[in-house]
């Protein structure tokens, strides 16, 4: 179906993605599987960690071989409830997806599910793990090492991972609650958008090496940069940010056996690795699903009816507007910045596929 | 033995404590464990939860029926990972040490364990819990609801739960992690503190009900006050410390049956309710603990190792200055601020018992 305004129709994206992760030496299936967690991503408004990273990410790392594109991904060890999965450097998507289905997998029979996975390597975001939980009618989390760029409280310089969690939970007839966040004030894939765009980002965003704020953000790749950790500030609880991080590296760097990644700053044989942790509780194993989901509008709609501030028309919670741009850009396409469709573009002649979109 | 400086021995404190407990109407195992873990609160110097709240806190709620001395703490549903406990409002000390409990001990038979709690009541700091599994092997988290008091990004006064989330792991020669925050800026207990000092907070901590920034902590409790989701503004991430405080709601007060802390505001039959969820995960289901272990020093060690920026002598993880201070203060004693030292001496009087601190 053709669109409008020059949008772009997500299934011809995922094919086009697909073909593109093909041509690399993945084979199909994970392709696919990976095409649709980008294209998710991007339906969803994150457009951070969609397909503008396919040629300067994904593709770019195959080449280099940071990536494996026919990785052999094995379960080191597990119990019921339990399972450490090595990635075999292969593409985060794939793995994630995989490890993901395992968690939830082990929570279909024992009602929770945890998998920690070293040797991966970069999964995007959070939060298209996390939502496969959803229409199993659990909750799920996912948590994943990002590159060294958190300032420690006390410290100069990028010292902590940039590390995200995830967690989602499915309502009734509200949009299921979906936090996707960073342990930092802000993902650094926003400092990326601003420097695509040109922008100018805000104070109490980012510091320079030596700790001064900056806000060019081709200051953030030049000298050294690193973001803050949620918080800000000691005085407005920046340990804690920090404290996330920490907590995230445990659950996915050490319970896998792994190091953890301040550990591997500058070891060319880690470069570009990362390692995840994922969780499912199956809500039946605690209390129905029914009156759980039910609750859960009723929780959502408290929130929405309280008294708002000055020039706000409508209280949020985490995954709503995400949830409305998605079913938005389902049926009008997806609008990327003329960088991310040059840089499509440039693929495809890069790796002679045909141009569909 | 006898303390200096006027110092308050910890084993007499408990014994205090206890006593006060018992003569309240609750029974003597449960007064040590609520005992130890208040005096345990003050050895790690989190003051704003430990014994200070003996007889403003809870001695005054058991007198006003909003705390049941005797309760009867039982098991809803539960599968060999999971559990739902009815806490029959008993004392949250009380009712967070058993769930935890039964959370290690599914842990120890299955790898990992997690129970949601509803009908609980205030249960003091978070890490008393997660810190129970550290010498089972095992990472312990626990999260509690907290009265409704942070500001909802888009909203104005207090509409978000003050929920606390902690997660705690073992290292092998270094202080265990220990993360123990609010998913606010600052927990309410610091405006309390600073009230009981007659000092002033930091802008950015809290504002009033029509969302003006407060530095006198009076004002909080004269003026409607709600403290800052962590984040502190939209542009610096509030809508990440408020989605943290749904998450936790959402494992505490719906996975157990609960109406969410927002949802009971204003309901007499609710006035001090709470809501905890306490995970446990067997180090050992995953990786070898004694690998975990070293690679925790050895983890904690690269942060510390980090570049210091200006006057900063020691960077320190979430957990280690607690640590270093309990080992202090198991030596020397605890000093507390008069006004606390008061109100124990108050609750002697008023109970009739011996004041022997």
């Amino acid at each position: 179906m053709p669109m409008k305004n020059g949008n772009i129709d997500d299934e011809k994206l995922a094919g086009f993605a697909s073909r593109v992760l093909q041509k690399m030496g993945i084979s199909k299936e994970d392709s696919l599987i990976t095409a649709q967690k980008l294209v998710q991503t991007d339906l969803r408004g994150i457009e951070s960690h969609g397909v503008a990273h396919l040629g300067p990410f994904y593709v770019r790392r195959i080449r280099a071989g940071l990536i494996n594109p026919k990785p052999n991904i094995k379960i080191i060890s597990q119990t019921p409830t339990t399972a450490v999965i090595d990635g075999d450097r292969g593409l985060g998507f794939v793995v994630g997806h995989k490890a993901m289905l395992e968690a939830m997998n082990k929570a279909a029979t024992t009602g929770v599910g945890f998998v920690s996975v070293r040797h991966s390597t970069h999964c995007g975001a959070g939060s298209v793990y996390s939502l496969m939980a959803l229409s199993r009618n659990m909750i799920g989390i996912s948590m994943t090492t990002g590159g060294v760029g958190i300032e420690v409280p006390g410290s100069r310089g990028g010292g902590a991972a940039l590390n995200v969690i995830s967690i989602a939970a499915p309502a009734d007839e509200e949009p299921p609650f979906v936090l996707d966040m960073a342990a930092s004030v802000v993902a650094a894939g926003k400092i990326e958008i601003a420097l695509r765009e040109g922008k100018a980002i805000p104070a109490g965003w980012a510091v320079d090496g030596k700790g001064n704020s900056i806000t060019d953000p081709r200051k953030y790749y030049t000298d050294k940069g690193a973001v803050l950790p949620l918080g800000g500030s000691t005085l407005l609880g920046s340990y804690k940010g920090f404290g996330l991080s920490v907590a995230i590296e445990i659950l996915c760097s050490l319970l896998s056996g792994a190091l953890s990644i301040p550990q591997i700053v500058g070891r060319p044989d880690y470069e570009g690795s990362a390692n995840h942790f994922f969780g499912a509780l199956r809500i039946e194993s605690f209390t129905p699903v029914a009156e759980f989901k039910k609750n859960m509008d009723e929780m959502v709609r408290t929130y929405r009816s309280l008294p708002k501030a000055p020039g706000v028309e409508r209280i949020t919670l985490a995954g709503e507007p995400e949830c409305n741009l998605e079913r938005e850009r389902l049926k009008n396409g997806i609008h990327f910045h003329p960088s991310v469709i040059a840089s499509l573009q440039k693929l495809s002649q890069e790796l002679n596929i045909e141009y569909d979109l």
